[in-house]
């Protein structure tokens, strides 16, 4: 593995096996459960290792492991990037916000501990997220430095958080197609695009090459959060393994499209992602195959 | 201003001067009210611009001007630090935790907001305090990395929200001075001592003026948490500004120790950090003259 070019491709089995290695390091990067504070470590370790995709991580490894990037150096990075997506989930699931009771097959974490404690993880996570980029040994001061300001930026009034506004305050009364994929953009596409960047900053890759992968990232984020939507307008709490039907009585691309226009319209997005990454330096043929084997499920919806 | 040994010391007009530079800059450095998302975007400004001692970031500009730092070089560095606090006080006051209705004179964040943009508006306080230290055009990227290694130390799991989680869920049954005081520390002291370590770190102040300076900020935090503890006891809604008596029916510095005690304890602390600052290479009296100020109203409790 420690070859970048070792032309493994994102077969299923490297896949998993680029998966183990993320949750090893996640599980390694929080407190132990045993020290106190007890329930805040425990909530973190809740929200974060419950068994999970690992979407994001997997293509940060992937794109910095495209750019040249060996030994697993851009592994903190990676967990860092998980960090950040599940404090949003942990916040989005609070009662004042979502009030979801289920998210990764368990209980959310505020079921779990209390609203308090829930509050205190995310913010425990997302600020371990900034720890770890901001220590990471692996990399010099000025790719942890600049890390840190693409999480930023990602996070802030422009990406999740602003995201979550609209979600929670305006969505209800907006039916228009382009406003939605705005917002929707800001509330999931910022964080595959800043998965996939802090893979490339990383390696340090070339402009051309950023700009290729930022392409390919958007389009990603918008055909994930499509398949999102998908999931809740279609799937059961037991295959989604969280709650579903909470976009109920709220325009989203299923009653603006159906089912099968939907469906050809996530595929599109991923067939345009991947035709970005031609234009990319380097080679980026793995990441276009993880990109499409994540959305082969699309069809049982 | 621009000489850090001006010897302009600690004079009120300076202080004064400084927390206005502080003020203007906190204002400059938040997303405008006028652009979306609105509702976050107010909810931050709420919080981080209403009138504040600006303790914190008053510490991190001395200190930095006191090890040679011109120029507010430190002023971003400065304000992160009180970003970092708003956020925490925002957090503090929700309806799962503290549940105040009033702070800094005016409606907290959640009641004049509601508990979601509360929430969001905590996160992107913090948030945003890693986009000001991660950006810092001031600073060098090591620099920058180390600032943001700090405030993340300061916020996590040995810091303000394992301190919070302490305070929320074990508080009330705890009764012994020695406990109080670590968990107080946490709650408080550490965000003092890193608005002093940054202040130092900014200016690449020398390990042994580093020591010094930690010294003098952890009996400074001391102090001000006892003092806090006071106002909660002693104090009235307006004279405070913010809600008190939340403490009742805990243990607290003023239950142990009295008035008078009370008094002698939070003087004795100012007086030992003034007298590790003497160890401090960098002439450090304008930051003794501000910790002895910054107390001064104490014999009105």
């Amino acid at each position: 593995m420690d070859d970048p070019g070792d032309g493994l491709g994102a077969a299923p089995a490297v896949i998993d096996a680029l998966r183990l290695r993320v949750d090893e390091r996640l599980a390694q990067l929080l407190p132990s459960a045993d020290k106190p504070p007890h329930r805040l470590h425990r909530a973190m370790r809740h929200a974060l290792l419950a068994p999970g995709k690992r979407m994001r991580p997997l293509l940060t490894l992937l794109t910095a492991r495209q750019c040249g990037l060996g030994d697993w150096r851009a592994l903190d990075a990676a967990c860092a990037i998980e960090m950040v997506h599940a404090a949003s989930l942990v916040l989005d699931d609070m009662p004042c916000m979502d009030d979801a009771a289920m998210r990764r097959g368990q209980p959310t974490t505020h079921k779990a501990f209390g609203e308090d404690i829930a509050m205190l993880a995310a913010v425990g996570l997302l600020n371990q997220a900034y720890a770890t980029l901001a220590g990471c040994s692996e990399l010099d001061a000025r790719t942890r430095a600049a890390l840190c300001a693409l999480v930023a930026a990602t996070v802030g009034p422009n990406g999740l958080i602003g995201g979550q506004e609209f979600d929670l305050r305006d969505r209800g009364s907006v039916d228009d197609p382009e406003t939605i994929a705005r917002f929707n953009h800001a509330k999931t596409g910022v964080l595959m695009e800043a998965a996939v960047e802090a893979g490339a900053l990383a390696a340090r890759a070339d402009i051309r090459t950023r700009l290729a992968l930022r392409g390919f990232a958007r389009h990603l984020g918008d055909a994930f959060q499509m398949m999102d939507d998908m999931i809740d307008a279609l799937s059961t709490p037991e295959a989604a393994r969280k709650d579903v039907r909470k976009d109920e009585g709220r325009t989203t691309i299923v009653t603006l499209f159906g089912v099968k226009g939907s469906r050809d319209a996530v595929l599109g997005h991923v067939e345009k992602g991947c035709a970005e990454l031609a234009r990319a330096r380097c080679g980026a043929d793995p990441l276009a195959g993880f990109a499409r084997a994540s959305f082969a499920h699309l069809v049982q919806l």
